[in-house]
C-alpha cells in the first residue's frame, strides 16, 4: 500500500454535487466510520464561531463521532439562531440516513459568510451521498471542500504500533484567510489506530500547533476552522497509553508529520502564491518572542511583496522584527536567505552576497533565518509570497 | 492670504537635486527658521530606529531647533556606527553653512534601508541648498521628500491667538509602510505662534495620536518616522499657557485639524489606493478595545481587497472583529456602509440593503460604522483599499 493509497480500514467516504451555490461541482461530502470512533477536534479561536463549529463542540463532548458531513459554498456563519437550526437539521438528516444518533455526526461548512444554508440541497442529495459511500471516496471529499483552493490536499502515513500496521490519512482545504489559530481551514484525519480520547485530544492539539497554527497566507482568520480526528481502533493495536512512551512517540511523530505535510500544501496553494517561505527565528529571548517575531515577518505585506518581486529586501524584514515586540539589539541581528548571509551584526554584507540571495529568492521554496542573539528561543513559521493574483482573487471572490 | 499660501513668518525653505540615488529629481531639502524655534518631535516606536532618528532625539533635548535637513532615496537605517557618523556629518555640514550650532539641526532620511548615505552628495550641494532658501520654498521640500508618493502633501491653517493672527503650515510624505505608531512617514510643521516647549510637546503628541497614528496603508511600520514642529514666536502672541485655556484650545484644534488633513492625504495616496475608508467603531467595552477592533479591520487584507472589489462583504469585517480581541456578542453587532445598515443584530439585512451598500462602495470615500453594543468605547481609523497596484509597486520598489 503506497502513501498515495487513500484508504483506511473501516472508513468510507462519498461526495455529490448538491448545487449549494448553484454550481455544477462536488460541494457536499461525507466521511463515515463503520463503527463509532474516538474523536477529538481543534476549532477556530475567532470570537465569531460559525453555527457548525458550535454544534460540533457540543457533539464532541462525549469524545465519539461516526460521521463528518461537510459542505462548501456557504459557511453558515453569522446566521444567528436560524443558522444553528440549519446545522442541527443537516446533522439530523445525515444521522437518520446512516441510522446513528445525531451526536455522532460532525458538520462542517466553508464558503461565504452571512448567507443562509439551504437545507433542501441536503435533503435532495442525502440518499445518493450515503449510497455512494465507499472506501475509495476520500479524494472526492477532498475536492468537495475546495473553495479558492486550486488542488485537493491529502496525505497519508503508515506506521507500526507494536506488531500492528496503522494508517493515518488526512485531507485539508484552505487557501486564503489562513493564519495561526485556524483560519477558513478544514482538515479531517482518519486513523485505524486505537487511541483513547484523553490521549487523542492533546496529541491533536500539539500537532496542530506545530503545523496548521504555524502557517499564514494573509493574516486573516475565519469563523469556521476545524481540525477533526477520528480513530476507530480497527488496527487492533493495544490502546495507546502513557506506559508505552515509544508507541506514543511513533504516533505523535507521524501525526505531526502528516499535519505539517497538509499545512505546507495549504501554504503552497495560498491564494496567488508562487513561493513557500519558511521563516526561522533563532536566538530570541524565549519561544514566545520567537513566535511574535516569526508571525510578524510572515504576515508583513511588504516582506511578502518583496518575496514576490524576488527582491532580497532585508530592510523590510528588520522593520517587521522591530515592530514585533521581540527584544533584540538591531546591531547584532543576522539574516540569511538559505545560506546567503545578507546581514551580519545588523549590517548588510554587500553586493556579492546580495547576488547570491537574489538567486535564492528565485527558487520556489527557501528559508529565511533570523538570529536575534538575545537568548535561546526559536520558532518556525511557513508563509507564501503576496502576488497580484491574491488581490484579483479576493477582490472578485463573491461575485 | 489663502490656505494655499505656503508661507509662515520667519521660515525659509529650499530643495535641490543632489542625486542621492542617482536620479534627476529634488531629493535634498532644508527648512530654516530665521531665529531658533521652540521644537518638539514624535518619533517611530519601532525597536529599530534609523540613525537620523536617534540623532534628532539627542538634538531635541534642549527643546530648540532652527533647521531641518531632509533627504529621500536612502533611509540611513540599519547602517550601524557608520550611519550615525554620516547623520552627524550632514547635520554639522548644514550647521556650518548656516552658522548655527549642530544641535539646532534636525536631520531626516527616507528611502531604502541598509544602504550607506553618500555624504559627498550633501557636500556638493549644501552651498546651493542654503543659497536657495526662500519664503516660497516649502512646496519644493514637499516634493523632495516624496518616495512612492504620487503627490506632494501640504496643509495650512490660519487662527488668531488673542489679537494676533497665527499660521500653522505643514508638509508630509508617506504612502506605503504606514500604520499607527509612525511609519515611513515624515511631517514637518512650522508655526509663528509662541508656544513654550512643555506645552508644544504634549500638544503635538495629542494631535499625532488622532491623525498620523490612526491611519494605515499596509500595517507595516518603519524605522524613520518623524513628526517635527517648530514654533518661532514671530506672531507675537502672548506665549500659550494653562491660564489661557481658550487660546490653548484654539491652537490644539487647529493643530489637530492640520495633522488630520495631512494624514488623510497620506491615506488617499496610499500605494495603489483607490478609496479612503473611515472605520468607525462604536459601543466597544472601552476606547482601547475600540482601537483594537478598528485597527484589525483597517489592516485586514481580506477587508481591503473587498473594498477594492467594491464588494460589501461584511463577513470579512465580522471575521476581523472576531480576531481583534475586542469583547462583543456576534449576535448583537450592527454594521453600516454610510447609511446602508447591512447587518443588524448580527444578521444580514438582505438584497435591497446590499444593493445600496454596493452603491456606497463605488464611492471614493465612505464610512464603515460598527456598533458592538458592549459599552461606550469608540475609535476612528482611516484606511485605504488594497489594489493590484499595491503589489506591483512593492514588488518593484528597489529595482
Amino acid at each position: 500500500m503506497s502513501e498515495n493509497d487513500l484508504t483506511v480500514q473501516g472508513f468510507l467516504a462519498s461526495a455529490v454535487k448538491a448545487r449549494i451555490r448553484g454550481k455544477d461541482r462536488l460541494d457536499l461530502g461525507m466521511i463515515y466510520s463503520e463503527t463509532p470512533a474516538n474523536a477529538a477536534g481543534v476549532f477556530t479561536t475567532n470570537t465569531v464561531k460559525a453555527a457548525p463549529v458550535l454544534l460540533d463542540i457540543e457533539h464532541l463532548k462525549a469524545g465519539k463521532a461516526q460521521a463528518i458531513l461537510v459542505n462548501s459554498g456557504i459557511a453558515n456563519a453569522c446566521t444567528g439562531e436560524n443558522g444553528m437550526k440549519m446545522a442541527q437539521a443537516t446533522a439530523s438528516l445525515a444521522a437518520k440516513y446512516l441510522g446513528i444518533p445525531d451526536e455522532l455526526v460532525q458538520v462542517c461548512s466553508t464558503g461565504v459568510i452571512g448567507e443562509p444554508l439551504d437545507v433542501s440541497c441536503f435533503e435532495k442529495n442525502m440518499d445518493s451521498l450515503v449510497a455512494g459511500l465507499s472506501s475509495s471516496g476520500i479524494m472526492d471529499v477532498a475536492e468537495a471542500i475546495m473553495t479558492t483552493d486550486t488542488v485537493p490536499k491529502t496525505a497519508a502515513r503508515k506506521i507500526s504500533l507494536g506488531e500492528n500496521p496503522v494508517t493515518i490519512l488526512g485531507l485539508a482545504k484552505g487557501a486564503g484567510m489562513i493564519m495561526p489559530n485556524m483560519a477558513t481551514m478544514l482538515s479531517f484525519i482518519m486513523t485505524d489506530a486505537d487511541v483513547p480520547v484523553p490521549i487523542l485530544q492533546p496529541m491533536l492539539k500539539k500537532s496542530v500547533d506545530r503545523s496548521f497554527n504555524a502557517i499564514t497566507v494573509d493574516g486573516d482568520t475565519s469563523t469556521n476552522d476545524t481540525v477533526l480526528i477520528l480513530a476507530n481502533g480497527k488496527a487492533g493495536n493495544s490502546p495507546l497509553n502513557e506506559d508505552n512512551p515509544q508507541d506514543m512517540a511513533v504516533f505523535q511523530d507521524a501525526l505531526d508529520d502528516l499535519c505539517k505535510d497538509l499545512a505546507l500544501q495549504i501554504v503552497r496553494d495560498g491564494e496567488g502564491a508562487t513561493k513557500l517561505v519558511t521563516i526561522r527565528i533563532e536566538g530570541a529571548v524565549n519561544d514566545q518572542e520567537a513566535q511574535s517575531a516569526a508571525r510578524t515577518v510572515a504576515n508583513s505585506n511588504l516582506v511578502k511583496t518583496a518575496f514576490f518581486g524576488e527582491d532580497a529586501n532585508w530592510g523590510r524584514i528588520i522593520g517587521a522584527l522591530g515592530r514585533s515586540g521581540a527584544t533584540f539589539d538591531p546591531d547584532m541581528v543576522d539574516i540569511a536567505f538559505n545560506d546567503a548571509f545578507m546581514v551580519r551584526d545588523g549590517l548588510g554584507q554587500g553586493a556579492d552576497v546580495e547576488a547570491r540571495a537574489t538567486e535564492v529568492l528565485k527558487q520556489k521554496e527557501f528559508v529565511v533565518t533570523v538570529n536575534l542573539k538575545a537568548g535561546n528561543g526559536k520558532c518556525e513559521y511557513y508563509t507564501c509570497d503576496f502576488s497580484i493574483d491574491y488581490v484579483k482573487i479576493n477582490a472578485d471572490y463573491r461575485t
